[in-house]
């Protein structure tokens, strides 16, 4: 048991660092004045973007260690404190190629792609010349079980025509989003519970019946990459856009979803240290009653439980990443929902600290902190509600206990009157 | 002691509650479809205010029993059910000339206006032809002490010249808004901890040098009526709209802020028992894992929670109500600074696990719920932040302590080793 | 509505403060040395009691309005204020004979027993000449269903035969208690889940076969009554010891439990403040780090939060209370079951945050912050436990909604994207 | 970075449960009944020393590596998993040799002992011959700050005479303890503040005027070593009695405690995994309304919160032992400081919904849980109220955040207004 990152870990830590300070840092005020415009800011990504690909701080998790493609073979855990440098800000992830919902399907494309495939999306997604979404999710179906999805995919002739709707896909408005990849129902129905049911196609965003319905606000925010409702109407597209073989979508998306969800929880950290210290300095630096706001005892607290919870959270999340590194995606399955609750509501909790100390200051989009909130809560529900994985965690441990009924009898101290015949 | 309504205020409750039901609900979908639009639906509001107006349900709260003006004459205590009811929908309370700021403005002037002051400003209030702001928050000052304010008002021959900033004023962007309170510092600085050196100025909203900046979005979100930041650059109003005297705005703003506390904290429990009821709607109706939502366990306890502080809640709220009426707002100090704290948080809980049960819903504009939740988040800062209220109240639980110093002693056990010398 | 308490109920809270101050509390030292050297302090009690009587404050909790019997036949929400001025003490209701369980079994012989049963049992116990327990919770049994109680009571010639195991019998070591009822099952074995098939039975504490096996300890807590574990082994009583009907022990059981709930809460209030002042006083005396703990801002939240809290919890209680009165027992199920969960979560709350500004102080026997800490933990069992009476608040809400199903539709705006085809 | 456990521990850890299965557990239920019966059960426990010793699981945790002593020289990390083992009984570390507060009064003799005072008393205490105890806290005393320590050390002729009171003073009445480590103030009254003014005495047991006042309960809980109060009139000991140099009493406080609270805090771990394991098996086993507990939603989610809580927590008190190890006690402080806290916490908080999915029987003695909820209350304020420990964690924070001010402002978004002059 070692609590130390390695000296390459370390050492991609400072160079990741100073890349932030020296190139995003004085890029973000014109990132946000080009989104308030109303333009996705390329240009300014794209000189970024060639930079970072320059440092070789590019594709930093990418698995599929056969193939020569650039990057840095990074496992889950040495991955995951460059995730949280980069989750700080929201825009930066792009910069090193490594914005979900595309590192996700880049393991998709890598894994079950045909050469075909490959040479089609993988490649340019790994240069970053395009992006991706994955459209899973949809309304009016209980998000937390992927084998509820409806949107059928039907077979004519050397064709998949797709129909249905799906919502909240992300990414499917940036200006570079040229494939998605999306997951229906094929063949016959059979029995509804069955995970064989479902497959993933390929699907060029420009497909004639795919339209973006709408992008939908989360908490009022209008994401400018999109988090879009998609209309599927008589999709077609070629038999050759199958990704992995039919009825195999529901084990590919399971295998997908654990790397993001470390992913995601591993920004979530970056962003809550963000928060904690943004609110130290706050406190720091205003005045009440006469005195700094650091000096008054319940705003100490919320600095201090801020630690503990970020301190134990973080560790929570590094050891999911290492289990899944030594014993693959699925056997970290119960460690992925326990982080994903512990990283959502922790960034609710310490961003809404945080808020306080900023007073009506924290209710606008001056500071970071009104995004970081409501984004927070979003993730309570993204990749699955909490309590769908709190029963995950509580069905596995009531399945040990099961296995060990009896093994504590012996703490029970029978009471005086136990000899008495009950 | 007694815990029912008077019959006055539940025959006012049922036509309310009727009012709401057969003419707000039918027309709350265009509501939203003009404010879509970006227009803010003037023809449709004068219909439904004509019709209140008609049915008497009209000025609910208005205080100034001497005035030959339209209005029921409701006490707090009666006045809070009715809140209630309206608060539920937030463009409700315009129908019946109930809005925030406008009923403290109200009260102002009828206190405190000149009767030239009343006859411009006052009798059109009453009568709903305009709507009026109160601009006392200003950014980079900490909003908990109204005595920190900064915006100058400098007295030039026979004007008063106004400069400064103010923001997060409510309602300055509605197209009726003719008039602005502004509170700012006149005279001669005195010593900074004086509550003497404040006044408060009627300004015309189109008076030259008073600029609209921006409509501040709360947490992400654009009121139609505004939270706006405004700006006053050498803005003269004539002598005479001095409302009250020099020196005497702090006390004027003390004694506004308690109704529209009360009144805030009223709307929240109705906009509680809507998300309450929500939740219990959605639990009935949605499925997981095989069962109704409203059969899990943890689901029912998030309901009956949340009844427990929703009742105990009002209950405080209606008593802080009854003391404002029984003993005058500056009496029921303490108990204002409860509820308010009391109130915000509640709304924050409720609806959380309301959009909870409403999954990914919950998190888009489809649903009142992502609107309830941001906004009960701002009420724990607007009207003072959660911390002052705190301190408010744990001052004066101190302060009776200290009285009573002593009276507990005999509680205390000695123990055997007592008679030990120390 | 009206949140002041009636003349009468003043006077009388004045009153019972100064018995309180001129009379409990000097004797307070000398009832726990009593105590400790293993002697139940009868002879100061029954001075006590003398005096009590003959000021009129006794019986406070009276029902049974037509009898000719001492007492101020208060109602419970006239009872509540002074409950919760006697709780304060855990020894101060035995002297004004407001003792649990007394007022529940006094209930009940006056509402259900023979004019025997009352001269033999109601009589002396309304004049504090005997003590009595009520024998219901059974080990192995989960006690939050009182149709699974498994005592048997079975009739065999002119006697009834009681055969079962009985625990935490409040009262059963008191040197007066003379009499316990006690609820079995009756007659054959009808279907389980009826609600017919208990009786209640009169048992004198020394009839043979009736053993008290221990005196359980509450979080290690030996109360000098007891809290006792009962042992009936062919315990006979004539057939006319029997308590109303055959078969409607449980009817009677869930009548009498209300009143007994909301005492039970009224005291926890009491007992709340007084961990309240405890708080405050030790925060004014004691220093840390060169301040007074009072000046430490974390501090003044926990008191200020204490304060809300007590101040809404005592409320729903009021309210509890007020709605048996107008409603009847039954009516008021489901408030009752309300501030059950709230009073008992409250204590252990409160008392807390007191213990935690005494220190190590807090842990010992030295102040009464350790009792009523570890009581207000068991009291989230006794009479049911939080998760039973939040499941009854659950299913009232859900019963209402599922009513008023549809009724809040209009509330939902539908998305931009509806009219397309789903 | 890793998170598996070295083959070393592994192993040690099945052979550490493999000894608690098949010699602690079935000398469970003896060991209570001897201290129910009042004696202090010490065959039994020689017995099972002496099998410890043999198979040399003994002084798990021994610094002090030049020395020829018995012990498996453990770093904190390795030793952490162990304590966690042992700790599930609050009696087993004593077969061990594992016990507080002898390992800290161990570490002390090996560091700070002369040859002859290591002869005295370290030897038989490594052999488990002896027992010590440790008299620091005071009544009367903040014990939050060592510093206000008012015991007097006076020097006399070839003696110190001691005089003062101390209390919860663990293990004084265990039948082998025979010495005490007590700290008092030496030599003139320096300045208040100094850290320089106390020394430690090594005192046996048995000097005359040393008195033993009372064993405190803790929450009712008599412990039968005693958590004692202990009176020290005019007590001489020799001048060879001084534990390091006069003045050092404070720093070797301070160093002493580290290593003893993370090892509570392991402990503490393993009371919080017995808790869950036994709520689990309860909620399997035990039925409510139909249903096993176990298929309750909200009881599942009780389990989950633990699970999720006790494993982030063992992160972080592993993280606090390595960094122990590698940087020294004093380097670790603040580490120390957050998992005194966070572990003191999750003892209440899981063992509190044990208790509550045990019923009534969780109040009792006969499950281990009502200790276990005490003493984690009491955990609270030993070794330093949860307040200090948070202190410490701000100010460390806030400490960081004053030298990195300004480092994020660049995260802020400037208003559209802002080009206005304000």
């Amino acid at each position: 048991m070692d609590f130390e990152f390695s000296d390459k870990v370390e050492r991609l830590r400072a160079q990741l660092s100073d890349f932030m300070r020296f190139h995003v840092e004085p890029a973000n005020h014109d990132w946000h004045r080009e989104i308030a415009a109303g333009r996705y800011p390329l240009p300014l990504l794209e000189r970024l973007k060639s930079r970072a690909f320059s440092e070789d701080l590019w594709n930093l998790f990418l698995p599929g260690l056969g193939h020569d493609q650039p990057g840095q073979r990074l496992s889950n855990l040495e991955y995951a404190p460059l995730a949280e440098i980069m989750g700080r800000s929201h825009w930066a992830p792009e910069v090193f190629n490594c914005s979900a919902p595309d590192t996700g399907n880049i393991e998709l494309l890598q894994q079950f792609g045909t050469p075909e495939q490959r040479a089609q999306w993988l490649d340019p997604l790994l240069l970053g010349e395009i992006r991706s979404c994955f459209a899973m999710s949809e309304p009016d179906t209980a998000s937390s079980d992927a084998r509820n999805i409806q949107t059928t995919i039907r077979r004519d002739g050397d064709a998949y025509v797709i129909n249905g709707r799906k919502w909240f896909i992300t990414g499917a408005l940036h200006p570079n989003c040229k494939v998605a990849i999306v997951m229906g129902v094929t063949g016959e129905q059979l029995e509804a519970n069955s995970t064989e049911r479902h497959s993933m196609l390929l699907v060029p965003m420009d497909t004639p019946g795919l339209e973006i319905v709408r992008n939908i606000p989360i908490m009022h925010y209008h994401s400018p990459e999109g988090h879009c409702e998609l209309l599927f109407r008589d999709v077609r597209v070629p038999l050759s856009n199958l990704l992995g073989a039919e009825g195999k979508g529901f084990r590919l998306a399971q295998d997908r979803l654990g790397p993001g969800r470390v992913h995601h929880c591993m920004r979530t950290i970056g962003q809550c240290e963000l928060a904690l210290e943004l609110m130290c300095e706050r406190a720091l630096e205003r005045k009440a009653f006469g005195k700094h706001l650091s000096e008054f005892g319940n705003l100490q607290d919320w600095i201090a439980e801020s630690r503990l919870e970020i301190d134990q959270a973080r560790l929570l999340v590094l050891q999911a990443a290492h289990r899944m590194d030594r014993a693959g995606n699925a056997a970290a399955r119960i460690d992925v929902s326990a982080i994903k609750v512990v990283a959502a509501r922790l960034q609710t909790r310490v961003v809404d600290r945080a808020m306080q100390v900023f007073g009506a200051m924290g209710l606008t989009p001056d500071t970071p902190l009104s995004y970081l909130w409501t984004w927070g809560r979003a993730m309570r529900f993204l990749d699955g509600p909490d309590e769908v994985h709190l029963r995950v965690v509580s069905r596995a441990e009531l399945a040990k206990a099961r296995l060990a009924l009896g093994n504590n009898a012996w703490y029970f101290v029978p009471p005086p009157g136990l000899a008495a015949p009950r």
